[in-house]
């Protein structure tokens, strides 16, 4: 099958093996992949990883035990876990220890005409919703794992913090639980997005006031946590989105002055994310800057690398 | 009157003037100081502080307009707020952004003959305690914070990080709460005091398990947060108490892969402090290890920065 295979370096393969399917395993014949800023860090060395990336994506499956899913349209969670530790019984399969995670972790990704993943990790997408919406499932499930983890009421003064493509998700599902949100970027373009949704933007200045009760750091840089423990209020939290390839050098001693909390964000539920898209609650095909085709995926990825566009998708 | 000066360097000083009481301020004799880890930083460059370090003490009331409390013995809270911004009014004084820190922000401190105090910051000390247990009231209140922040339940894995001036008192304290507790420091004759207690302890090695629901850094080191991040579990909560001077190096990712709970924690109630010295929950003397006089305050501070005690006072 054709892949992008990172090996040090990136290269296209044209004769890379199907995956074989294990039992409990669906093969998905993918159709259409993002390129998240996960990927980019990953070809600078994170987490090691060797293989084929790419961990959004939308596919039909191929072939799969449970006939029902045959030829199903579906968009795939990333944790494959163990299913029997204690963190998957306590329902923490994204936290397992023995997990693997698609095109991250000791599991091959989507960057390919196949990938396979377990039945239980499916989630199927709905007519309503497009190939090339349902990419932004895995990156909309993070954004709300954010509402999952800490209670957002309406009034509270809430800051995303960023303008990429999890700033601009984050913003819109933000939006809807009623706080007072601002989102706050470096890119006036972008940000003009969210404007025409009423939600309030501000560039980043050098002025910018300590007033927020939870910043939600999606900055994607390594001095954005910084920023953000500039901005939020004494005993605010700090949600932290953020993985970057490579050590921080911070100035903590405010966490502890402000007693502020700061809270790791990663993967979330792919239920809500389906939901809104169905619903038309958030859109994401503005986002979309160019799409590739597979063939064209280093210089896809390239693009990607160079800013040229928010989001970059690849067509398989 | 006497008093142990920082201006860029430390001095001793025979006749700095005693300070003037405001209205609703007490006029307070100190009968004795701790030395804490804060006014070490403080004379290595921390909050850039000027004048009188020292913000553990107990004394007694010389002057002040409420005439029920001349001749009393009395701690004192550190943080001096405005008491009318939204801060003072959210019942948050110690956040308070107009406040004045006694030894350690625009706040003239303890290491001295006489030191002033609003009246709403002073506590009385029970009969039963000693000046000397009293000087712990203030780094006591500080470990009870910690139980106001987060509720450690019995049977919660939790995990004091280090074994000094604060992992000994916090050690006690979060042995009061039932959890399953293992104080790791690095110094076994510090350890053995907790063990005496009951309380177990570990020696810090390279291969610590990834173990506790909640790990309490007090290691007072620039490399301790990381260590809190290696053996916390996913999910679980590290209250950082460490404030250095200068900035740290860490790894942030895994505060993000493992959706870690970073809690910055400073200054606490008086209130349990002094009752757990009164019910004799807490033995804190046996952390004393050299008590100089006033006059030989900078070989005592000296003396505490060779971490030749666990525990410096200072009678004055």
């Amino acid at each position: 099958m054709r892949a992008l295979v990172f090996d040090k370096k990136l290269f296209y393969s044209r004769d890379y093996p199907v995956p074989a399917r294990k039992e409990r395993e669906a093969l998905i014949k993918v159709s259409s992949a993002g390129i998240c800023r996960t990927d980019l860090e990953i070809i600078k060395g994170y987490m090691d990883f060797e293989g084929i990336p790419g961990h959004e994506f939308a596919g039909v499956v191929e072939d799969c035990s449970d006939e029902s899913l045959l030829g199903k349209r579906v968009v795939g969670e990333i944790n494959i876990s163990c299913d029997v530790c204690a963190y998957c019984s306590a329902d923490m399969r994204n936290h397992c220890p023995h997990r693997t995670v698609l095109g991250i972790l000791n599991k091959n990704g989507a960057f390919a005409d196949y990938v396979t993943l377990p039945v239980v990790n499916l989630h199927q997408i709905p007519d309503s919703v497009s190939d090339e919406e349902a990419v932004f499932v895995e990156p909309l499930a993070a954004v709300f794992e954010i509402t999952g983890q800490v209670s957002i009421k309406e009034g509270d003064k809430v800051c995303v913090l960023g303008d990429g493509r999890i700033g601009l998700l984050a913003g819109q599902v933000l939006s809807l639980t009623g706080c007072s949100l601002t989102v706050i970027g470096k890119h006036k373009e972008k940000l003009s997005m969210l404007e025409k949704r009423g939600i309030e933007t501000q560039l980043a200045t050098d002025t910018m006031t300590r007033d927020f009760d939870f910043v939600i750091e999606c900055t994607g840089s390594q001095s954005g946590f910084e920023t953000a423990l500039t901005i939020v209020k004494p005993r605010g939290t700090v949600i932290l989105k953020t993985t970057v390839a490579g050590r921080r050098d911070v100035d903590l001693n405010s966490v502890v002055i402000d007693e502020i909390t700061v809270l790791g964000s990663r993967c979330g539920p792919f239920e809500p994310a389906v939901e809104a898209l169905r619903g038309k609650k958030v859109d994401v095909l503005p986002l979309v800057g160019k799409t590739f085709s597979l063939d064209e995926g280093v210089e896809a990825i390239n693009y990607a690398s160079e800013n040229k566009a928010i989001k970059v998708l690849m067509k398989v």
